[in-house]
């Protein structure tokens, strides 16, 4: 037995920004040769950054991408490495390279490629057709990505059955709530399954709608949580594996309803590099406690928040402030992202607000330490309805004056946006974008819409969780109580137009999450006109949601990339 | 030798409208008869219509398919009928229906699955894996769905080689300019190479952001054209084909190359039923000239507005008109395919308006005989500076206040078509979309935007184009020649910030179209600057183009579901 000191960086990368992604990637080298690793992994398309999307049809980038790799692979001097690359030949593939000792080992190609979901791996990637396993320091190891660990036919079979004692599986894993868990328990059986250690890396940080969770994770072949690394958080995560040296290769299956791929022996290919002899004092492996799930989706929407506003180049942004339940949420996630000397509040009061609403909005702000400015709409208001009315005639206040008051505040909030170079946060959550209760170019405008994956009845666990940190509450008990309204006319409530949000959501999630049909939904045992309301609320309502800005995924389907549904749609489910 | 009558219904179907897809085939299939052909075959998924994107993941969708197809089976009376649908066993299909008097006598299952540029068919569908042929009325037909003809080595292959006389292609294929001429030589070359008549059938009409041009044609085993079929009408193309019954059936190839299925004899399946036998006296076939790009285009964005706007269920809509060329462009095709009763312009003047543009717009909806609405922004923009002034203390007028007045405007408009019921039709050019020269919430507002895939000199050209059709010119000459400006400020010209639209525009299509590199677009003539300035416009305004409107498609990668580029990219190509 003879011990291998694996190193997982579980890193932030930026998509496009290879310069800064591979200068990491050679500092997190560094710093695990200097901990005496073997060997130490990225993760899927760290040089790229991940998804690169239709960069991928760049052929300049996928070059540029191709040098950074050679850069990686000199770094390796004296320890071995596996990184996420895009490789190339005729076709394009998402892959590994394996490196030791400064040498180029081997690339090892995605074989299972995603394409359901927010994943188009098809529209970019080839398959690979081979999965070798590299033996580094007498160590056998079988290199995968992400998807291919998810089939339990996948290349950890053949890799296994060709001695492989360790499988590294590099991810570019997105989060939503409840996902740990399951893979988790995912990875522990294919650890068991095949007699194998698998460590499981994943990227960490915010892409656009999606968070990648970290969760860096090592098995031993019983299936057994040896490392349990932070979600969340970039870390450099290591295991002292206990190992055989050159254990014995059993024989191919001649299983016949495997893949040709499968029954053949894993091409072997072996290291020649000097790796590091430091003496290693035995380290502690970390195994933190998984989070609960109000905490894990807090985090979740808090560096959502803060990489896509840092990624596309921001510092400051700026928060319209009702007095309502979902924007203190926001705004208390953008305090956490951002610090508060980064975060501008804005009532814009109507002739509708109540008092209670700017009084809640103020101490909400004065919670939160931030600036609040004031910018009443009314003389806008005023000014509009006196250019229009000689249009509109004689016709009754409604809807369109309703949105109206609205796009002021749109306007305002973009004017600030504009003149200070703050970015706009929206903050309607996702029963509101599902049902459509919200104004286009209204409170819908701005660049990110932290909780449009969040829905209402979640939006109120996460105050009560926020409100349970630090020395005291943030968000104000009159904002957690009182009955959710838009103030667009009098005595508006939001229940005058939507079922009660502990009834809607179940609806919602049934409907829009899970594709169940009218008859299940009537058969959860909710009216018949409530269920056909609801479903047309949805159905009628996307063409505002594809004008939405993207917004934190937390759920296991989102408004975005998750859900593509035609806007020209008739088809009635009931 | 006999003959074989084949009709091909050129239909124009409605994402999810079951019901109204099914009962036009019905009465397709009756008016088939009625001329006495043999077969009549429907485009592809004409059950469900084309896109139904994630409509395929709601079982009840796919199970109310399933009934209508079975419904068209059975008024498949004394007649073949080939039919697109959605077929499901544990997976779900991108099929065609084969029924013959009544019977269901097989189903194709297409083999090949876009997952490129607008496509996504390999997240919904599996690809089949048998390509049978059909005896009916004794004559051998193979039926295959769109992308299957694109591969030389696709089913048409096998299904030559067992027999087929005729090759049925149905096809959800979309417009961009210049595909028709490319198709038909693809078409032609098929026929040729497998000495089979090809009979390729297209959807007609819009769906969000898709114009399918229909243009149905027939070859002749030379490669000949014997029937083609407008653009952009809904028709029933027949053509009697002079066939040799029982052809002898070529022994399947023994080429390695191609893949198992191939060299495998296409199953042969004998249809019962017994079919019309009216005597037929000889049809005249149906070869329309081709149109010219002019034209092709022009009818494009009519179709793609016209379905647009009706299949959503709206009427009318409103066109903000500035008296610039893209607004006057949009309102011209907004008449044509509307009618000018259903379109109404909004002049929303400005302190910064000319004279002449009130009077271009003015002119203009005299030309097109449509109403027009004078908004003044003036004084909503004195109440919106009054409320932000004493935030801004002494910031000079710049960007904030110019998209303050286009928000006013976006506000303005959206009123009007809150308070009416008019969809708001936008404005903006391919070039503006591409260089993010515009304002969102302000002239991006509305539902539709109509020209976003035109390049600004196309616009122009489109202009002259239509202005030589009818008895004058509807487009003013004026707005034709002076220079384009969005008057936000004293004395603004495009030409200000942007490179002139000659210089502009195929900057713009080598990079975002035709994915070019900066050493290869400076390689074409023009300067380092300007071409690392509209680079870094077109990757700076993604987060714009992702809260755009559809519109329709016309070039070959419009900014839509074809390309998909994330907000948060650092990448940069010099």
């Amino acid at each position: 037995m003879r011990t291998f000191r694996l190193a997982m960086a579980q890193v932030n990368m930026t998509v496009g920004d290879l310069n800064s992604n591979t200068g990491k990637i050679v500092a997190y080298i560094e710093m695990a040769r200097a901990q005496g690793a073997d060997l130490v992994a990225f993760p899927e398309l760290a040089i790229t950054g991940y998804p690169p999307e239709d960069l991928v049809f760049k052929r300049q980038f996928v070059k540029d991408n191709l040098v950074k790799m050679h850069e990686v692979v000199k770094a390796s001097k004296g320890i071995a490495v596996v990184v996420g690359f895009i490789d190339a030949d005729t076709d394009v593939y998402n892959a590994a390279a394996v490196a030791c000792d400064g040498k180029l080992l081997g690339v090892y190609r995605k074989m299972h490629l995603p394409n359901y979901g927010v994943f188009d791996e098809a529209r970019y990637f080839k398959r690979g057709e081979s999965c070798p396993v590299y033996v580094i320091n007498g160590i056998t190891i079988g290199v995968n990505v992400c998807e291919d660990i998810w089939y339990a036919g996948g290349p950890t079979v053949p890799q296994s059955r060709a001695g492989a004692d360790v499988i590294v599986n590099i991810n570019g894993s997105p989060f939503h709530a409840g996902k740990r868990t399951f893979r988790e328990k995912m990875l522990a059986t294919r650890a068991r399954d095949n007699a194998v250690h698998i460590a499981y890396l994943n990227l960490v940080g915010g892409q656009d709608e999606l968070v990648f969770d970290g969760g860096g994770m090592v098995f031993d072949p019983q299936g057994n949580v040896l490392v349990r690394g932070p979600q969340f958080e970039e870390t450099l995560l290591l295991a002292d594996l206990n190992l055989e040296p050159a254990r014995a290769k059993p024989q191919p299956s001649k299983d016949k309803s495997v893949l040709e791929w499968q029954t053949k022996p894993a091409p072997v290919i072996q290291a020649t590099g000097r790796l590091s002899s430091k003496p290693k004092p035995r380290i502690e492996h970390m195994v933190v406690e998984p989070r609960d799930e109000l905490e894990e989706i807090y985090k979740a929407l808090v560096l959502g928040t803060r990489d896509y506003v840092h990624k596309i180049g921001f510092e400051k942004v700026v928060i319209g402030l009702s007095g309502g339940i979902d924007s203190s949420l926001v705004a208390a996630v953008a305090v956490d992202g951002l610090g508060n000397g980064n975060v501008t509040g804005v009532a814009m009061p109507s002739r509708f607000s109540s008092e209670g609403s700017l009084a809640d909005a103020r101490s909400l702000a004065h919670n939160l330490d931030i600036e609040l400015l004031t910018l009443p709409i009314e003389a806008s208001f005023k000014a509009f309805l006196e250019t229009l009315t000689p249009h509109f005639k004689d016709s009754a206040f409604g809807l369109t004056e309703e949105n109206l008051q609205s796009r002021i505040r749109g306007n305002l909030i973009m004017a600030l946006s504009n003149k200070f170079g703050w970015l706009v946060l929206t903050t309607g959550n996702k029963s509101e974008m599902a049902t459509g209760y919200a104004t286009l170019y209204g409170d819908m405008s701005g660049g990110f819409a932290v909780i449009k994956d969040v829905p209402k009845t979640l939006v109120y666990r996460l105050c009560e969780y926020r409100n349970t940190l630090g020395s005291k509450p943030v968000i104000p008990q009159s904002v957690m109580t009182k009955a959710p309204t838009a103030e667009l006319r009098p005595n508006q409530k939001d229940e005058d137009s939507l079922p009660p949000s502990p009834v809607l959501d179940p609806i919602l999630k049934a409907y829009v999450e899970d594709d169940r049909t009218y008859e299940e939904i009537v058969g959860m045992g909710y009216p018949e006109e409530m269920v056909k309301q609801v479903i047309g609320l949805v159905d009628r309502s996307e063409y505002k949601r594809r004008q939405a800005p993207p917004g934190v995924k937390i759920t296991p389907r989102n408004f975005g990339r998750d859900r593509r549904m035609p806007i020209a749609n008739r088809y009635k489910p009931y």
